[in-house]
């Protein structure tokens, strides 16, 4: 293999530029070339390709968002638009692609590897919910936006006496609710692996008034329900109070965390050798704290593993 | 005047806890006994009253919130209410009150006085709109946490070339909105002073587009209108597709920023030598960059003063 | 077991505090009495425990420092000493103690078992040197505050270019030093556990250079040099001119980060459970990506692991 | 005037992108060009002069550092190097010259107008040390940087009730300290405007003793002594131990706050109208809430103003 190309697609989440630098850098350092696909699969049908330097990399590993962008592309999921694909990548002499993102940029790095071209594929998605790492780019930073936003809330909770619920990110998973509510000291959390219960909501927040505490934080991930929603179930069914809020974009930007810049540049420099060596058609993660690369089929084979363990810690230490 | 009490009251503003310090610290400098009064309007009515010292303060000046809570009160508002609060500052020896809050909180500091008891008003909102002040304290703290977020966010809007519409506190005054969208870098900002025009709006997103920029960021006050009501006027009317964040209530919290911390101490400190000194009722304020005091009743007499000059550099600087 | 004890001991770490709550509220969860032993082990044996409620620990997950303060014991390296321990121990009924900290710490722990009394061991220290965990608790936040600083230096060295020499704590272990200059994207990393090589640092500055990049920051663990002594070597020998900036305890403080408080509440509370089933004396830790318990004499069998891929990682990203 | 120039200079300071793109967008909204001089008057001599564009300044305003680059430059300190400043401002066009820096750099500004060029400058520097201006550009910013690292190094100074002396930037100029210390709750403060005294400092440290306070944090600006010497001072001479902590260069960097954007946008623009307007060589500040224009001979005529009642106010807070 003499030249690779990387791109990002779908959420951006904090920690891809740090990923993009490790690609573009460990390529160099391995005598690669490398080129750099901007807007995701769109740019890799329109040819929006260009080679990277050492210098294309620099002073970005702090910084949220991706320098590459990213985008939706129906048009990949086409037939049509895939050869068009292949035929950029033919031309510019690409033998091999590192796509960063979540599970739906993977079916299409899928897609790719059926039309011959190799892929490494580097989990980065704030909600953390890839199967067969126990970590994705951007899930630590995320985190520590919401604890942040937890601890602010709080401050009023607090100064009001007020019961506040917290809508966080995740459609399917709830890891960002469930990690950010334990660490927030939030009383209640909500999250899609497990059925909530609205009896054992309200019992924790009277063994809360009892003991004289009158604020508490209730944490919803928005895949089991609006906060709104949640806000007027506990007004119209039991009468009680609160304010709601929801903390939407800001949980996928600002600049990456140390863990996740970490990862990042371990991801990619990996994702670089697994195609240099092989040439085959791999995702990266975080396994067992060892940095791994596993087969791609395995990410769409079942959910990503739930810590049922931190659940149960959560309620045990919110008593 | 041997005993002062202090109390904050209405919405809670960062900063407030180091406002409480200076008046403490400052009393028992000048040799005055100092009472906190909890829950606001409400402990008075109740006599949550309670003696504080140095050491009652101590670990405070950074922390958001604030430590002697604070309660809406409709009491207050009746002749009994304000009989019973009276009769609470007599008994305990209460010969003027440090009161730090919004112009609600003003309100009833005026109540007070009539019966006799002077009041020192400490302005503490976020939302910067008390006449007679340049500055309340919450404002700087709070702006810092509206442009973090606007950061954020662009780091998104940027990523996915998308506009976004990001909702800000301010039901009267544009302040928050105006300083936040003129330091964010927004490319419209929409406050309540001035009344908005949708063909400009709309002729800025061109504007950038033409010159390959393909991201935006739109500042509303909720007074104006919310960010989903906008969001959908662009869509229905204009085919234009927006992203939409309401910052809510992290808006409120927070550790106070250094600018907040040191308005705090001065108004407080500068509370209590105009209880000890005159006696007399005021509003304490930042005034052409002297801390200063004034007649309460000024407070409202009229709105807080528009900052017109920075509505006009902000659309200048965003063409 | 009925009753416990628990301390905080060495140097603070942010997420000591996490990791006091979550030991009161799982043992009361687990309907164990709970008592907090003020100054580390030299309040053992003055006798300042106190019994603490799930109030005791409100509001503290967040913030940095300990609520149980901290100090050194020369007191309790002799004998008479840990009897006066023992004999407090006794008197309140505890039976046994879970203790926060390095491993000073933990030789105390060890030798309080053999006086009979059962010891849980959770560690907490910035530098990530406990020999059976990946992880200590603290060493995620320092991480971060390292990184911010390195961000926020990287501003000048680029508007200045010049190169800087940046100290961070670490006398025996690297790791702070390795993971943030990674993270931080520093030029060259030093560490105790490779020695370093002046001509490589040389080389380094001159490929920047030759590629147009003036500035540079150098990472370097206390336990290496000074920085200020690599400093004068550069210059003295190879007429280098550098900028030196010595972190310093900023690393110690600060609210801990998500993963410090969500390790904290997992050890805390793992920490009583040991106590609790088996009474005997462990160590906790994190260990391939799972809370772990093991004997606390492996923690003194040989040094923490160190992670050799990572820093051929940083100097094949930092080319 | 038809084409303007804009430079940094000096020391860097976090809002100087800030300026920086309004000069720019300010120039073209008044209809002229403006070029960007890269690495303040060195840039000048060698002519590293370039024009800008809207595009050229898109996302620098939370950028901490200057994009323009800045340098020492002994060589404009001679006639010859002058004139050959001159000659590149005449090759490109250039009839004004706004120069973002401090007071050095404003010394060159003065040259500069004396060869007939029009300059407006522009306060940039974390000291807030220039005459004629209520605030810089940077101080604010700096101001929140130091106040962090105090809560921080308070988190340690509580758990091991310690005392830590913090030495931050003003050589000779306190306010960076004076604010700070009364923000950050410092127990003492020491700057160069005011004669330090011992037996007070030790009169402080011993009140808090008496009181149950064992910890205490010491500001001291560079410009009265180092951290270290006055730590020997007072052990010493007074037995006292106490610990170091030394802020150094991460000071100067960062994401500017809100404030210090404000600012530098408002300053940036009356540049721009200063020289399109009058032609004439100005200095802009911020003078009672207002921003002014005035004869840039007055910053160098006596020193910034020092606020007394500030310093009165930190002692009488911290009793």
């Amino acid at each position: 293999m003499k030249k690779i190309a990387v791109l990002t697609s779908g959420g951006d989440a904090p920690g891809m530029n740090a990923a993009v630098r490790a690609v573009v850098r460990k390529a160099i350092y391995e005598g690669l070339e490398v080129a750099g696909v901007y807007n995701g699969y769109q740019g890799l049908i329109d040819g929006k390709i260009e080679l990277l330097q050492l210098g294309s990399v620099g002073d970005i590993i702090q910084r949220g968002g991706t320098m590459l962008r990213s985008a939706r592309c129906p048009e990949f999921t086409t037939v049509e638009g895939r050869e068009k694909a292949l035929k950029q990548l033919k031309l510019h002499g690409i033998e091999g692609v590192v796509v960063i993102g979540g599970d739906g940029s993977f079916r299409g790095a899928m897609e790719l590897s059926k039309l011959g071209i190799p892929c490494a594929c580097v989990p980065a998605t704030i909600d953390n919910d890839i199967n067969g790492t126990d970590f994705t780019i951007g899930f630590d930073t995320a985190l520590n936006t919401v604890i942040d936003a937890i601890d602010k809330i709080r401050d009023t909770a607090t100064s009001h006496e007020r019961t506040f619920i917290i809508e966080v990110m995740g459609r399917n998973a709830g890891d960002l609710a469930l990690w950010a509510g334990l660490a927030g000291g939030a009383e209640t959390i909500l999250i899609p692996e497990e059925t909530y219960d609205l009896p054992d909501i309200l019992e924790r927040l009277r063994r809360g008034t009892h003991r004289g505490k009158k604020h508490s934080i209730i944490i919803v991930a928005e895949g089991v329900m609006s906060a709104s929603l949640l806000a007027e179930k506990l007004n119209v069914e039991e009468g009680i109070d609160t304010r709601v809020s929801v903390l939407g974009h800001i949980q996928r930007g600002g600049s990456p965390s140390a863990r996740d810049r970490v990862i990042a540049s371990q991801f990619g420099a990996r994702a670089v050798e697994a195609l240099k060596n092989g040439g085959k058609t791999v995702a990266i993660g975080m396994k067992n704290h060892q940095v791994a690369e596993y087969d791609l089929a395995r990410v769409f084979d079942g959910d990503s593993e739930f810590e049922k363990e931190m659940y149960t810690l959560s309620k045990e230490l919110s008593i």
